[in-house]
């Protein structure tokens, strides 16, 4: 079972100087409980991880398909992929991932009240994202770019629907431009693990030789550094409850 | 069941005249039986086919990644995919490679009483290409590039191993380069069809942009021309024997 990142409980507070100390104070605690190698492998990754780039799922449906896309973005070191559940529930397959899911941030939309498209999109949007649609067809009013035109200045976020489908037409009406990957061949269409697969790798390495700010702030950093040190550390919350009560220190 | 691609027995006659008349003939016969739609894909196809890159799997086990590599192939035009079952037998997923595996030419390596991989390499050799192996532990003595940096004045041929072990130890060594895919994350292999996907589409969009003459020969494209006709063409084998026999003509 993968656990979703919860990071609501922090938004607001993390520029917050206490609590930054608060924070590196449970780091440091936990920390005993990592090994050395572990940590540097930690630190290497904190500081090649991106959010300024970020992949949104719409109803996909095949686990294997997920899930590869999922190892994809771990390995690119994409931090967040938003997974939108409308009909097909995200299901992931451990022998696919390999345990990537571990080390990303899923963000799920799947409250069956509300448009969950329209909810990722008004979130995504909140958190200064441009929207991006990869779409065999796209609308005449959308402009359309492939991975080596696409400006990435701004934060970027990528949706792609479903296999046989593709996105929803309101979900691509609510995007800024589209995605098109040049294809020659009589099957119009990759496999969507490959083309995930291609399109990240050609905006990670654009941001990466460019003057873009896209890696985490030290808040950010921070945060992460929890995520995966409770990730890593058995029974983390019975320690923590006893490092918070004072018990252990 | 795929047919495997026969163009052996065209080997070392293509350039001659006479030949060359008598497959036009044949396309003029068998041309009669496709539509002018197929008719105008096919041609574009054609002349945007390449054998200058070429992809090389070996012991590759997992129909559905096999199936999504081919896949991936057809849709960026390369048109050869070398296949070498030591172990493995080689077998596509239809639901996966949608169709793909009528267009592109299958080379398989499977004789039980030679080493199937020493012959793949002897092959590509004679043909021109120089080998370069996808390893996560390159030898030193190999030189190591990336896929922007890879060097394709001279036909290439990439080689995967399998998900797991990679390429056999003395396929590597029988290479003239390596290649690497930059990864961040802390799993530190792509899938298999992701892998693909990201080296043909980076070295498919350089040599689109480069001075490469990467496109097939006229002769080239006049023998595709007749194995995808006669794809395309139901009962061809019964049409082409009436043919020949002068029986319609």
């Amino acid at each position: 079972m993968h656990r979703e990142t919860d990071t609501k409980s922090y938004a607001g507070v993390e520029d917050h100087d206490a609590y930054a100390e608060q924070l590196e104070a449970r780091l440091t605690f936990l920390g005993r409980f990592v090994s050395d190698h572990k940590k540097e492998l930690i630190e290497t990754n904190l500081h090649r991880r991106t959010r300024h780039i970020t992949l949104v799922l719409e109803d996909v449906y095949q686990p294997q398909n997920a899930s590869a896309t999922l190892r994809t973005c771990e390995c690119l070191g994409v931090q967040d992929i938003h997974i939108i559940e409308n009909r097909n529930a995200y299901r992931l397959n451990p022998g696919v991932t390999l345990g990537a899911a571990k080390w990303v941030s899923l963000h799920r939309y799947n409250q069956t009240e509300i448009d969950n498209s329209a909810e990722c999109v008004r979130r995504l949007r909140n958190n200064g994202y441009q929207l991006v649609a990869t779409a065999l067809d796209p609308p005449a009013r959308l402009p359309v770019y492939d991975t080596r035109s696409l400006p990435l200045e701004t934060k970027t976020a990528i949706l792609f629907g479903t296999e046989e489908l593709g996105l929803q037409p309101d979900t691509v009406a609510a995007c800024d431009a589209c995605l098109r990957l040049p294809m020659y061949g009589f099957t119009q269409s990759f496999n969507l693990s490959v083309s995930v697969g291609i399109t990240f790798d050609a905006l990670v390495h654009r941001i990466h030789n460019s003057d873009i700010n896209w890696r985490l702030s030290a808040a950010e950093m921070r945060l992460l550094r929890l995520e995966w040190y409770r990730r890593i550390v058995r029974r983390h919350e019975f320690l923590e409850r006893e490092f918070d009560a004072g018990r252990i220190s």
